[in-house]
């Protein structure tokens, strides 16, 4: 067995050749191989389709010593993963009492519905198979072996893979003497081109040692710079990288904004939990967007205190007091309107930072003098509001996201300006 | 070469397999391919690195007569997928004058920067290769064809790629003469189990043509049923599909909630068209997300008017004018509070019907009383209000989500009864 552990992930599933689901398993899987030194070779995505899935299996295994398998473990009949992988090692199907146990508790306390017989084929494992335990699903991961190469096979319910990865499979890998270290060092830039980051960074790139590499992750007018480092000596690894890192973030120093691999919302509210201050949002173009960004986060609500979402105008007079008259002679998307709405939002809901937006999001909705992607987004504190238009030229959705981004990044100048952060 | 199309999609990039970011592009390529009946057989995910990539292309047009490419065209170091298919096909680099001209301009016109000579080199392509211009970024895409397989190269920035793929690949593939026809059709059930609807499918998938195939797609107490069928008559194609949709339709007609292949929200909005209603939301523990489901449809404005994003209690309390001494009596997680939200928002947004939400998310802030995953949902009408109880056991993230389909399906029942639609 060759002394690194390289993976693969294969992804079984119809809807994915059809692009019916996006495949956020994979992602995740590689997440947690990453985390512990193991890399990953190859993702592969495969239909419900018997021929595929085997030859797949095969080629995967001759470049791969761990295999990942998601998908088509489930009870119905385009769940083939089970049979097959049964065929291809050679074993017979069994029925697993411990899962038995399982599945009957689930439904006896959990599903309160009676069980089936198609219940109970769930498990049912290939006997040469050793069973992982699935806590929150009934159907189980299974690990086999076949010439030196190790398969885990997982069911593609999302938060059921995520259990079985976080609680079995990785500790499991773990405890294995990981020969090979990778350790990846993110920082964020905004307001600068890949292209000229990049012009910036050729004498950095070029004294870079052989084992540390970087990558540039270009999203929405940010760009993620992200270094690798692999090698046999974890300390050797981490002081390299870290080395490395204080040299990129000193390059970068006027144009970083961050140097975590967390999301702006996350970088936000990690300013406002240090200055102990609060937010709110008055949002019409981003519909509520801004507001989901930041309750998605944990421990939210430390800082962030709601939103008026004015999607229409009745609500930016009656709930924003933005006065009738500047909605009629300036439109909703206007200077005048948002800066209303982001300084009565602050003192409606008494917070010390807003951001308001308004705009034309597409596809429909624009007029000669402000087309499609037109955008105003202001942001007040106690003291002062700024307002800023901006030009979008892309679809609803990612300029929904987009107009998010600028308010966030208009924010975090705000407070950081405010704070005399520099 | 093959009657049949058979595509490949290949992704380009380390963060792909680190999973610092999830592949969103493949499966847009996939449904447009599927959607001018085009089958994809695998999607591969590879690092960026040399031979890695070689292998997979070498390795995947022995299985498909398309393969698509992207990510790796951008101008930076860690970018080389142009090279490397100049090298693969055989050519020279060369430089492009119209493309050349394109970069120039939209330097000049759209990002206002002095060009530098990496922006030039975008416009290098190999001349073994067909240019396919890309009208919304610097780095065209790119045809090859050897040995009777197509290649198409294209950037990997979502909306670079969608763009190359809607207005220029797909006419372009659609030209020829397809000899496949592929169609779908999808319904969404609710409130059934995976397991149950097997069992009530037994006959009918027995009973299913060879050539149309069934697959069950669960996600949050909804199942999509999505029926294919494949064949080179066209109309034989329809008719049959069409066929035994109708039978599904008739086998599922309790718990049928759609007969399209579209989103909750989407149906919701479709239903208050239909009825000339409004909606508002009043979201505390959703904070926003229903808000953004809805604004993210296009016409949305139609129908929604607004959300209370009452995440802090001092904005349940003043803006929604839920009393007091029944948040502190209650608690904010309380039938009592969601039902007065609902109520509430509904008369001061004046809309038809409200939605509200309040509930405990994870991973912090739960109570002896009211662990994690305790959901209260209140849907009202001018005429009615009704509350309901939920115990959800996720992670935050997929709690949110699984509120808000609650939600929608919660209004829909109040829409459907109340209009006397079956």
């Amino acid at each position: 067995m060759n002394a690194q552990q390289i993976a693969t992930i294969v992804t079984i599933g119809d809807e994915l050749l059809i692009g019916q689901v996006i495949d956020t398993n994979s992602a995740f899987i590689a997440q947690q191989l990453s985390s512990i030194g193991i890399a990953v070779k190859h993702r592969v995505a495969v239909g419900d389709n018997y021929n595929d899935i085997w030859n797949v299996l095969q080629q995967e295994s001759q470049q791969a010593n761990i295999v990942f398998i998601t998908g088509g473990l489930g009870p119905t009949a385009d769940d083939i993963t089970k049979p097959l992988l049964c065929q291809y090692f050679n074993g017979k199907m069994t029925l697993h009492q411990p899962t038995l146990q399982h599945v009957t508790h689930l439904f006896e306390t959990v599903f309160k519905r009676p069980i089936t017989e198609r219940n109970i084929k769930q498990a049912e494992v290939p006997d040469c198979c050793t069973v992982i335990h699935n806590q929150v699903g009934t159907a189980p991961a299974m690990q086999f072996v076949k010439n030196s190469v190790q398969y885990f096979a997982l069911p593609g319910v999302p938060h059921e893979m995520k259990w079985i990865m976080t609680h079995q499979i990785i500790p499991l890998l773990q405890q294995r003497n990981i020969q090979q270290h990778i350790l990846h060092k993110t920082l964020i830039t905004a307001g600068i081109g890949e292209s000229m980051l990049a012009d910036r960074l050729v004498d950095f790139e070029s004294n870079l040692p052989q084992h540390i590499s970087l990558a540039y992750l270009p999203n929405y007018g940010m760009v993620r710079l992200r270094l690798t480092a692999m090698g046999n000596d974890k300390t050797w690894v981490e002081e390299t990288i870290q080395q490395q890192f204080s040299i990129l973030k000193n390059v970068l120093h006027d144009v970083m904004i961050c140097d975590e691999d967390i999301t702006l919302s996350q970088l936000i509210g990690n300013l406002l939990v240090q200055h102990n201050s609060t937010i709110s949002t008055a949002e019409s173009c981003t519909g509520g967007y801004i507001a989901h960004l930041f309750t998605s986060l944990p421990g939210s609500s430390n800082y962030y205190k709601g939103s008026i979402v004015s999607y229409d105008n009745s609500v930016k007079e009656n709930m924003l007091h933005v006065p009738s008259n500047i909605i009629e002679q300036y439109g909703a998307v206007s200077y005048e309107t948002v800066e209303y709405m982001a300084k009565n939002v602050l003192q409606i809901l008494n917070t010390d930072y807003a951001i308001a937006t308004s705009g034309i999001m597409g596809p429909t909705g624009e007029t000669p003098a402000k087309p499609i992607g037109t955008v105003w987004i202001a942001v007040a504190s106690k003291q002062t509001v700024k307002a800023k238009l901006f030009n979008l030229r892309l679809d609803r959705k990612r300029n929904i996201e987009l107009t998010a981004m600028h308010a966030l990044l208009q924010i975090r100048e705000l407070i950081v300006d405010k704070q005399g952060i520099t």
